[in-house]
């Protein structure tokens, strides 16, 4: 296996430079990337001990590291010519062809993409994780009235993290409400369910990958049992069917994944970009 | 002011192409931007889709969009050749480089950035969040031994969508611990705590931005008073100064922010690459 160290070098946060990185190297399955974020390099102390730090890191390796900067500085990201690595620069490669499109030269000061850009947005953000936390779990039924969308699934199918991924991510004001014994005896909605029917979306997963989930949170008894987990998620699934409530299958998502598709099935919007 | 329609496109979630061409559009102050995300852009027809799409933007306003594309395989981002508009290719521009650098073909396959990578990653981060969840707010302090990070504060100074983020994002373990009166009149903190000084970790604020939070949520009563927020502020600075523990003040900060800055001052690994 290729063995490769990479660096993630940013003014701010480093989220930017992170993500931009890592979706590049997915594209290389027959290495092993060691990845460490440099954040908040803001003087040029700081970038100077960071090139220390990438100089060393070839030197003791034996081949140069990759390094993906979010620097927006001039001052600091000239600090980087003499590196040994192969600098991947965010910034100028796109500031340059947008700067001529849009005809203005970039400020090209610290650009705080993850920084609080409105209090409106912050307050709506967490307003909504509270929302989320209030309205998990089926409880409040009450709240469902001021609900972007009301998540339905089995327990362990995903909802609490999604919700509180779309509170977070995009001030989504995501409820939720846990499928049981109830439901799946009389094939019914509650009727507390029934005046929000359009906000409802469904989770299912597959026996197997919640069969696994629940034993390691509770390995005895019925809870994690594969009589048990089929009968659920079959009653969730005819509850889907007979209510023709849109869901998806999380077992091959992501937090990510789930919270995107189900923006894209519904066309809710998203409150704040985050 | 000038508007611009831009465009995310993306063959999964678009959260890639969103967190990059945010960053760089924050360096256009003086423009105005309408966002459109088209995320799943997976099949030719779904392209063609998204180019007319583009086409119409641009001869509706007169002017062609920008446009951020992660789209990878190559027969979905030939569909755009012909859509009028700025066409910034995250993938191709830095794709060949790392060809060169790594002497490897990329697999041009689409990614998965924020698929499920692996099941221990999203396990650990649910685990995470489901922690944090439990440990919220003082709750079960016997939990405090498996944290890596116990946030402190005053009620409204950041705790609780700290730890869900940085729970939810970097499957961090982290507990919090509301200061209050019994803190602020002895000076001292909860025997609770003692054992785990090490892990401690405090937020601050601004009275006036906490006086607004605080407002928002109950505009009545001491809770919310100037007097009331200055003293418990006080009493909470006080208490970090006595036992030294680090600390922020997040009046400036985004939740993202945050979380960078306390894994960046704590050392704190973090426990999944999200």
């Amino acid at each position: 296996m290729n063995r490769r160290v990479v660096f993630f070098l940013s003014d701010q946060t480093g989220v930017t430079a992170e993500t931009l990185g890592r979706s590049l190297l997915t594209q290389f399955g027959g290495h092993e990337f060691d990845q460490v974020t440099l954040p908040f390099v803001e003087t040029v102390d700081k970038a100077d001990e960071a090139v220390r730090r990438i100089n060393a890191v070839a030197a003791e390796t034996g081949v140069r590291p990759i390094i993906f900067s979010t620097l927006v500085r001039d001052e600091i990201r000239d600090r980087f010519l003499g590196a040994r690595g192969l600098f991947l620069d965010f910034f100028e490669t796109f500031l340059i062809p947008l700067e001529r499109e849009l005809a203005t030269k970039s400020s090209h000061t610290v650009g705080r993409t993850h920084g609080v850009k409105d209090r409106a947005a912050y307050t709506r953000r967490i307003d909504a994780m509270h929302f989320s936390l209030d309205a998990d779990d089926g409880l409040r039924p009450g709240s469902y009235e001021e609900a972007d969308v009301i998540l339905l699934g089995v327990s362990r199918s995903g909802k609490t993290p999604t919700c509180l991924y779309l509170a977070l991510t995009y001030g989504v004001f995501a409820a939720n409400y846990p499928l049981s014994e109830d439901e799946f005896e009389t094939g019914r909605l509650p009727p507390v369910l029934e005046p929000h029917r359009r906000k409802l979306f469904g989770l299912t997963i597959s026996p197997e990958r919640l069969q696994q989930i629940r034993k390691e949170r509770r390995p005895e008894g019925r809870y994690a049992s594969a009589e048990q987990v089929r009968y659920e998620l079959r009653g969730a699934e005819a509850l889907f069917q007979r209510y023709q409530i849109p869901h998806i299958d999380t077992t091959e998502f992501s937090i990510e994944e789930i919270a995107s598709r189900i923006l894209s099935a519904t066309g809710i919007e998203r409150r704040v970009r985050a």
